[in-house]
């Protein structure tokens, strides 16, 4: 009877988080311009609404009443998850939310106006601040040797910078020499990818990929945005946003199906478990993990496309007819160093998360100051990808995370990756023929190996324990390399 | 300073409100199906907060404290309105809402499924659950004479049946005769307004309609739906829908217009004031008055289309070139008396609604049981409309309302249109060339006068005060029917 108690009042929590979420997605993808003010207002009174719910007596006591019940296992882990959040949560002084709060805002105003300025300085002094908070932030909730170690635990539990280097020391040794190697080789033709593509027919062509990967339009849809995103309001409405553009076919294809795999994962948590730990993802790298799998593995794949190849020539005739699948293969798939992290592709990418995680690292353990933050990106742009970056909003300006106070958050892309190649590879061994399947369109039994593998649990497990399970060992960088070594020593013989 | 505490509070609740006003659009307008069930819980626990965080100590606090301090008088007469708003709310036991709440739910699905399966006797258990409950909530408000006005204060503050009597006796006395006396005329032929109509060409004529008309898409939009409605988050984000039908124009423009009349009203408003009554609209009639102002005395006359034929012509010419202006104008008003009350001309139309209150007066006053409703309701359709009612889901069940427990909401259409006909003689008479302005396609002045005479002073002044200082007098049917036998006359000569 407490134990339903204490889920009717998360419930209630989730309701109001859900309830923002809704008016996030509103705000990204159809509000009017105007609106923008009373919007974030709105926003802030929802969270600090949820926020004064989950750290008030009642929830406390809730908690206490209900340990000492009947429990099954489930209804244990809900309640020890709640407790940590909980005791975390209320770590924080409700004044130093609302300046965190008002620094993000701050922040991001001046990181816009910088990046579109092409003017580090204006964005220079925000940054300081948000830096000084997020030290702050760690101080709060404690941690062992780096104070990066305490907001890296907030994306992603028991990840440490000890692994971060090792696993980036991975990427230094074994990734960095073999896209060197590459980048040598014959250049790759892609330029059909830049010719002219109908907007509606890629949109057509987006839909009917989603709806091959299972991905549940009754319980979801697609949306344009200007940065494409995942978000759900239950387990029944999980939408995603893509953007079209007419002469870029990878931009609108590759990110539908990043945030379809995205998707998969919300759509397949417990409905039950609504409002509780266990209806929740585990990690932002587990979440990654989904998306990547998908583009990539599945998405970027030579099986996917002896498939899909030919469907899409009939979609796009005066584009494709004259390539190759083969070449359509190798062009979607082609290695170049560049500037832009969203925009590389999935071998370069892991650099630009290095540099991020390096740079991000070093400005919270203090030993690196804000002003030498661009002359530092320049030179590991230098060092790891070989380029000279032109000016900061195609440097250090360009991602948004930092003003936002996301410190901690970009090398969940890189372990998700990792965790990707590492998952496809157990689910290959289990699953007859998979790569035959995916060769005709059949993705199902991969999506059952991620649904009883990983989606169902919600934060039963933490990331290392999933991936254990999962595939009988912890996170081990190999399968990338294997993963990458297969694949493009046939792009790139 | 307390005051200003008192509109913080105020704010909060409303940031709630229009949280869930956002979820309710969304539901509307784009939400999966599946993502239903979740939602309907979403709407009640936002909806649960708010009513508790307006009915706590902290509001009678703050208003108590606020009474006291130096206050301009647009102050005063918000604490006012939030004292008459707290003692009726604070009227409701948490049991009474809840299981009207309970009882609505189960009443609408009660209702759909009797329409769809043409059986009010499934609807009926229901229905006389709500009409208890209604009965039940009079007596919780208050009354004079019937439990009827107790409802009908909920929706149009200082109405009474007395008054309505009084209004619908001159519908009868002159309204019905009038239209008797047209029906034996020669019959128009509006044949053409349901040739085949391109739905995208449909939708960018009424973009172009609602922009003239200063809707301001920067701070609104239009989306389709089901049924057309107006919603609004602040005045900054104002949301209309309609609903296109390739095969009959009439559809989607006047209902633009009709909820574009809407939207300028809640644009209007004063944003300084949002959360408090002054920054809300004052009523359900007048509400109705600006939508029907701007549909019919606007959208229906002889010089907005003396403007816009010769352009809606170049949207379709196939259908539309063939047609003469007068002929078109006559088309779009052909008085038909017809079943269905939302496809109604503008005259028969008061018919429809004269029926609804009559019955739902008896409902509520006990002088009519739920098992002779349908009896009722046909004879009705039959003495003042002429017509056989088929069968229950062409007549008693056609309407969502009851269902809703919206009793005392139907004669606020009426009124609504009576205000109307009543606002824009006053403006004619203070605005040069009126008729020459909108036959160029100019209504400027018409929305600055209702800017100036309405909008602007939110709930400050009732409906019958606004009415008083916008026109000189009280509510009168006579200006309803001067612009019934100006216009009509000409059509039906």
């Amino acid at each position: 009877m407490t134990y339903l108690n204490l889920k009717k009042h998360m419930q209630r929590i989730a309701d109001v988080n859900y309830a923002s979420a809704v008016l996030s997605w509103d705000q990204e993808v159809f509000m009017p311009v105007n609106g923008a003010e009373a919007r974030a207002r709105q926003l802030s009174t929802l969270a600090g609404i949820a926020h004064e719910m989950f750290v008030s007596e009642k929830t406390k006591n809730l908690l206490n009443e209900s340990i000492n019940g009947k429990l099954t296992e489930n209804e244990k882990i809900n309640i020890e998850r709640l407790q940590e959040d909980l005791k975390l949560k209320t770590k924080y002084t409700t004044e130093f939310v609302e300046a965190l709060s008002a620094c993000t805002s701050a922040s991001f105003n001046a990181w816009q106006e910088a990046k579109n300025k092409n003017n580090f300085q204006i964005f220079a002094p925000q940054l300081k601040k948000m830096i000084e908070l997020k030290r702050k932030e760690a101080e709060i909730i404690g941690y062992k040797k780096s104070p990066y170690n305490a907001l890296l635990d907030l994306y992603e539990k028991k990840c440490t910078t000890e692994k971060l280097d090792k696993l980036f020391d991975d990427v230094q040794k074994q990734l960095v020499p073999f896209v060197k190697n590459i980048t040598k080789k014959k250049s790759i033709d892609n330029s059909f990818l830049f010719y002219h593509y109908n907007k509606q027919k890629q949109w057509e062509f987006g839909i009917d990929v989603l709806k091959k990967m299972n991905y549940d339009f009754n319980s979801g849809r697609q949306d344009q945005s200007s940065h494409p995103f995942t978000t759900n309001f239950n387990t029944k409405d999980v939408r995603i946003t893509t953007r079209v553009t007419e002469n870029d076919f990878a931009e609108m294809l590759w990110s539908s199906i990043h945030e379809g795999g995205h998707a998969l994962y919300e759509q397949g948590l417990s409905d039950e478990e609504y409002g509780m730990p266990l209806g929740e993802y585990t990690s932002l790298g587990i979440h990654e993990s989904q998306s990547r799998l998908w583009e990539n593995h599945v998405g970027r794949s030579a099986s996917f496309w002896k498939y899909y190849y030919p469907i899409l020539q009939t979609y796009f005739p005066e584009c494709l007819n004259e390539i190759k699948e083969e070449n359509f293969y190798a062009g979607i798939n082609k290695i170049e160093p560049g500037l832009i992290r969203t925009s590389a592709d999935e071998l370069t990418y892991h650099f630009h998360v290095m540099i991020r995680y390096e740079l991000e690292k070093a400005l919270i353990e203090g030993t690196l100051e804000v002003d030498e933050l661009p002359k530092a990106w320049n030179k590991k742009y230098k060092d790891y990808l070989g380029l000279e970056v032109p000016n900061d909003a195609k440097g250090v300006l360009q991602d948004i995370h930092w003003s936002h106070g996301s410190f901690g958050y970009f090398p969940t892309y890189s372990v998700g990756s990792f965790y990707a190649a590492q998952f496809y590879s157990a689910a290959s061994k289990v699953i007859p023929d998979l790569e035959l399947k995916i060769s005709k369109g059949d993705y199902q039994e991969l999506l059952l190996w991620l649904r009883k593998n990983i989606h169902q649990y919600g934060r039963k497990y933490t990331a290392d324990e999933l991936c254990k399970m999962a595939t009988g060992e912890e996170l081990n960088f190999s399968y990338f390399m294997d993963y990458v070594h297969q694949k493009y020593s046939g792009i790139y013989p």
